[in-house]
C-alpha cells in the first residue's frame, strides 16, 4: 500500500500548504520595547497573532519591510540587525553589526539593507537576502537620518560634522557624493514620500536645511530660519521626530520644538503658512493617508492625550485621552483607522478615524512603534 | 504506532504550510483578454507563477485587490465579478451580476466590492467576502468613473444625464448625493490619490469638470476649457485614459485628446502650464511613484513606442519600440522597475527606469492590464 500512502500524504501536503495560507498585505509587527519582543499583528481582524523573541535591545527600535511583504529587518539600538519572518514567524537571520545603532533603510528594488551607527559612526550595508555586509562606509560621526532614495541610493547626515552623504550604489562599488554645510548638529532627517526633498533638523541651531535630491548638484538650503527652540531656549523634552512630519496635499505640518504648537509650510516654498496651539510639545504630527487629518501625541507629562486637526481649518476638530504614554501612531494603508501604542496601559488601541469610535484594543508589553507592511511598498519610511 | 504515524502527519502538515510559504506584497495578475484568463505573476522574479482561467469576457477588465492582497475582485465587460484567490491560485466565487459592465472599486475598509454598469445602468455593490449583493442603485444610465473615496464611499458618473453620484456607505442604507450638470456625455473620471478631487472627462464638449470631495457641498468647477478635440473635430482613436493622469510634484500630466502630445497642469489650480509634442496619440500617461518620470504610450497605429519624459525639463529623455500593440504600464510600487503589456508579441516585458535597460520578459497571451499588488493600498485605483 505503499503507493497509496505516498499519495494520500502528497495530497496532505498540498491541502496542508494551502489549509493555512498566509497573505501579507494587513499584517505589522509592533516593537515591545522593554522585553526585545515584536508582536505580529493582523489590520482587518485587529487581532494579534504571534509574539517573536529574542531581537535584542529595542529601546529605540525601527523597521522595514522587503518588497514581498515577508521579511522585516529590525534596526535595534544595540547595533543587533534582525530579520524576521512574518510568515513562518521565526527569527531567519541576525547579527550585531555594530555597537549602537540608530534605524536603517531598504534600497528601492529590496536588495540591501543599510543601518545607520553611532558607535562606531558610518554606516554598513547588507545583503537583503543573507545579511552579509557588502558596503562599511566609516564616516568619522555618529550617523543620523538614514533614508533610501530612488535609483538604489542611501541619504545620510553626519551629527559631528554637519555633512550629509548620497551612497548610490547601483554600481559595483558605492559612489559617494558629500554635501557640506548642511548646519550645526543635524539630529534628524526625513525624505519627501517622491524622494525629492531631504530635510535635516539642527539641534545645535535655529532653522532646517533641505536638499533637492533631483538636482545634479544639490546644495544645502536654508529654511524655516525661526523653527527651533528660539532665543528663549525653552526646554525641551523630547526633539520631535522628523520622520512624523505630514504631507497633506500642498503643506507640510511640523511639530514645534519645545512650544505647545504645529506649524504648517507650503510644500513648495518651504515657507511658514500658520501655526496651530496644541495640548502640549507634539513629538509626532501625522497626516491620514488622504492628508484630511493629522493626528498629533505630545511629550510627557502630557503624553496621554491626542488630537486631531482638520487641515482645510487648521483647527482641532477632536481630543482624547486613550491612556498613558502614547508613543507612536501607524494608520491603516487607506486611512479608515489608526492604532496607537498606549505604553503604560500595555495596550495598542484602534480607532475609526471618521467616526473616532474605539474599534478594539490588542494586549502588549510596553508597545512602541508600530509598523504595517504596506511600508514596503513607500519610499523613505 | 498510531499516535507515532499522527505526530508524523502533525509535524508534515507544519512543515508542509511552511514548505511553501506565499506573503503576496510583490504578486500580481496580468490580464489575458483574448482568453478569459489571468497570469500570476511575481515581480521579484520577474517570472509568471500561474495561470487561472474561466473568467468570462476580459475584454476590458481591470481588478482591485482586497487589503490583505490576497484576493482579486475582477470586473468583466460581460458583468462578471469574479474572486481569485491568489493563495491557493483558484477561482474563489464568481457571479455574473450584469450584463455590461465596466469597472468597479473596494471600499476603504475592503468590505464592499462596487460595480458599474452599461446593462441595466447603475452601481451595484457586494459583500467583499461572500459576493452577496448589499446594494442596488439604479442610475437610469450607463454609469463610469466609479472610484472609492475615504469614508467608505463610492462615487461614480452618469454618460446619459452627466450628473455625479456620491454613495456614503457608512451606515446601514446607501447615503445618495447626487451633483447635476457635470458635463455632456461623461466618458470617464479619476479620483486624486489623497481622495480629494474627482475629475470627469467629457466627450460631449471640450473641457473638464472637477468636484472638491472635501467641500460639504460640493458643485461642478468648469476646469482646462480647450481640453478636448477642439473645433477642428480631429480624429480620434482613443480617447484617453483617465486613471493614467499623472501627478508629478505640484503638476499633473494629460494625454492630449486626438492631438499629439500631453498636456501639464497646475495641481492647485488646474489651470495648464505647457505641453509637450509626442510621438503619436497619448492614451497612458503615467507617472513612475517618485513623480521624476512620465511614461507615454500611443493610439493605434503608432503603438509600439514609447516615450519617456522627464518632468523637471518637460523633455522627451528616452523612446523606444517595445514591440506591436503596448496597451499598458505598471510600476513597481517604489518605481525601480516598469512592466509593459505588449499585446502583439504575446509578452510583458520588464525594465529597469534609471538605464532603460530590459531586465525579462513574460509569455502572456494577449496581455492588456496588469495589476500589481501593492494597487491595494491605495485609494482610487
Amino acid at each position: 500500500m505503499k503507493p497509496l500512502a505516498l499519495g494520500l500524504l502528497a495530497s496532505l501536503f498540498i491541502s496542508a500548504a494551502h489549509a493555512e495560507p498566509t497573505a501579507t498585505g494587513d499584517l505589522g509587527l509592533v516593537i515591545e520595547r522593554a522585553t526585545g519582543t515584536v508582536v505580529l499583528v493582523d489590520q482587518s481582524d485587529r487581532a494579534a497573532l504571534a509574539r517573536i523573541d529574542g531581537l535584542g535591545d529595542l529601546s529605540h527600535a525601527s523597521l522595514v519591510y522587503s518588497p514581498d511583504e515577508r521579511f522585516a529587518y529590525v534596526f535595534g539600538r544595540d547595533g543587533g540587525l534582525t530579520k524576521v519572518d512574518i510568515v513562518t514567524r521565526q527569527i531567519a537571520n541576525r547579527v550585531v553589526q555594530a555597537g549602537n545603532a540608530i534605524g536603517g533603510a531598504i534600497s528601492d528594488d529590496g536588495t540591501l539593507v543599510a543601518v545607520s551607527n553611532y558607535e562606531p559612526g558610518g554606516v554598513r550595508i547588507f545583503d537583503a537576502d543573507t545579511l552579509e555586509m557588502v558596503a562599511d562606509i566609516p564616516t568619522d560621526s555618529k550617523t543620523i537620518g538614514l533614508v533610501d532614495a530612488p535609483g538604489r541610493k542611501f541619504v545620510f547626515t553626519m551629527w559631528d560634522t554637519g555633512e550629509t552623504w548620497i551612497a548610490d550604489m547601483s554600481g559595483t562599488e558605492p559612489q559617494i557624493t558629500r554635501i557640506e554645510n548642511m548646519g550645526d548638529r543635524p539630529y534628524d532627517a526625513l525624505i519627501t514620500a517622491n524622494g525629492r526633498t531631504y530635510i535635516t533638523g539642527l539641534f545645535g541651531e535655529d532653522g532646517l536645511t533641505a536638499l533637492d535630491l533631483w538636482s545634479d548638484t544639490p546644495e544645502p538650503i536654508r529654511v524655516l530660519p525661526n523653527y527651533g527652540r528660539g532665543q528663549e531656549e525653552m526646554p525641551v523634552y523630547k526633539m520631535p521626530h522628523l520622520e512624523g512630519w505630514a504631507l497633506t496635499g500642498s503643506e507640510f505640518v511640523l511639530p514645534a520644538v519645545g512650544h505647545h504648537e504645529v506649524l504648517w509650510v507650503d510644500a513648495t516654498t518651504l515657507t511658514e503658512t500658520g501655526r496651530t496651539k496644541t495640548h502640549g510639545q507634539p513629538v509626532f504630527a501625522m497626516a491620514r493617508p488622504d492628508g484630511r487629518q493629522v493626528w498629533v501625541n505630545f511629550a510627557h507629562p502630557l503624553n496621554d492625550t491626542i488630537q486631531v486637526i482638520d487641515t482645510v481649518s487648521k483647527e482641532i476638530i477632536h481630543e482624547f485621552k486613550p491612556g498613558p504614554a502614547v508613543l507612536h501612531m501607524e494608520f491603516t494603508p487607506r486611512g479608515h483607522e489608526v492604532w496607537l501604542s498606549v505604553r503604560d496601559a500595555g495596550k495598542v488601541m484602534i480607532y475609526d478615524t471618521q467616526t473616532f469610535e474605539k474599534k478594539g484594543e490588542i494586549d502588549a508589553d510596553s508597545p512602541s512603534g508600530i509598523f504595517f507592511t504596506a511600508r514596503a511598498h513607500r519610499t523613505g519610511l
